[in-house]
């Protein structure tokens, strides 16, 4: 069985110095790519630069983007050849599509016409005292997946920050639904550490809730032994 | 001869999950404080989480900050104990002030108001197609730096992209006079990778070219040797 693997997090360029980069270490990513690589399944792990990395195997297969479009044309080709994915990547919502200074905006007319220009300078000036930066949605890669592979087994991540748990649970079933997932683990920020993790594992019929990322490595293992079996 | 370095880059928080990040690796950081170290002085190197750290030495403090606030907190501080400042680190020039969705904009008789509003959610709302960052300018610490301490040997940085050497020149002249300063090194990001890195040490009567980050080390490691013979 082959298993494609998300982690790190994407940065959104707004000029070719900064970006908008969305954080994440990629050690969740790492810890559960040698999980499955130590009961013998095959991997591919889409990360990015910064992020932690498995130590090299010949079944694991690195490869690196950078943004939200790199990461949809690399899933959107490789989607297909595999049996499950699993969705751990921080994707940025949003792009820049054009910064500029406060006062330009202030003598638009109508600001909508922002959202078709283009920044031409490579390094945005820094004389006003206060830009603003428009951004679009990005494409929600997720909700793509099963359109590209309909029996793909897809697990995938919902990130809040400091909400009741009940809500996370309500939010994570919806995801479940909207995007056909098996699987969607429920986490909260606040209780996220670098030894511990508390993950809710959210299946239709099913509630698990995990504390390391150890064991939500741990636990996604069974799952996908159980798809199999 | 005791020589504060600063590298790698800040990071302003938009909110608990996204952040913009001037993007620098913080290689040049390291080559320049080992090149220091082995030749005898002591170091502090003022630098950001994801930046390439120097190896241990008994000579070498490290601190990190993240965002402008921190690191001018942290060199108020310190910059009146040091006799060289060596400003490598790439500072972001505005920082987030308030997120919102297009329409609370164009709903607005005065987009001034936004630059005191704040976002009190931890997790900014993806619902909007299109969202308005605002950003204030963040002080120009290097400006700072004679007035915390008016002896110091300060050595600046000017990146631009994709310029002519003339206009670098200029632009890295303009700042040597306005932050005071005895050195401004000017590179040019188009001619930056990780074995070459071409920049002008730009003084006042003098201008010379190198072209790896060795070379830059070396070069400023003569001047700051030239400070005290």
């Amino acid at each position: 069985m082959k298993i494609l693997v998300t982690s790190g997090g994407t940065s959104e360029a707004i000029d070719s110095v900064r970006s908008i980069t969305n954080h994440s270490t990629g050690r969740l990513g790492k810890i559960i790519t040698e999980t499955l690589l130590a009961a013998g399944y095959e991997v591919c792990l889409i990360t990015t630069k910064r992020a932690l990395k498995p130590k090299a195997h010949p079944n694991l297969n690195i490869i690196e983007i950078n943004n939200t479009k790199d990461l949809l044309l690399e899933m959107q080709e490789r989607v297909q050849d595999y049996q499950v994915l699993i969705h751990s990547m921080a994707v940025s919502d949003y792009t820049p599509v054009y910064m500029t200074g406060l006062e330009e905006v202030q003598a638009s007319s109508n600001i909508e016409e922002f959202l078709s220009k283009q920044n031409h300078q490579t390094k945005i000036s820094s004389t006003d005292e206060v830009q603003v930066l428009f951004l679009k949605k990005t494409p929600k890669i997720i909700s793509l997946v099963k359109e590209w592979n309909p029996t793909i087994h897809l697990i995938g991540f919902k990130l809040l920050v400091d909400v009741s748990e009940d809500y996370l649970i309500e939010i994570a079933r919806k995801s479940l639904i909207k995007n056909q997932a098996d699987l969607i683990i429920a986490n909260d920020q606040t209780q996220i550490s670098t030894d511990k993790h508390r993950a809710i594992f959210v299946e239709k019929d099913q509630l698990q809730t995990v504390k390391t990322k150890e064991e939500i490595a741990e636990l996604l293992l069974e799952k996908i032994q159980a798809y199999h079996s």
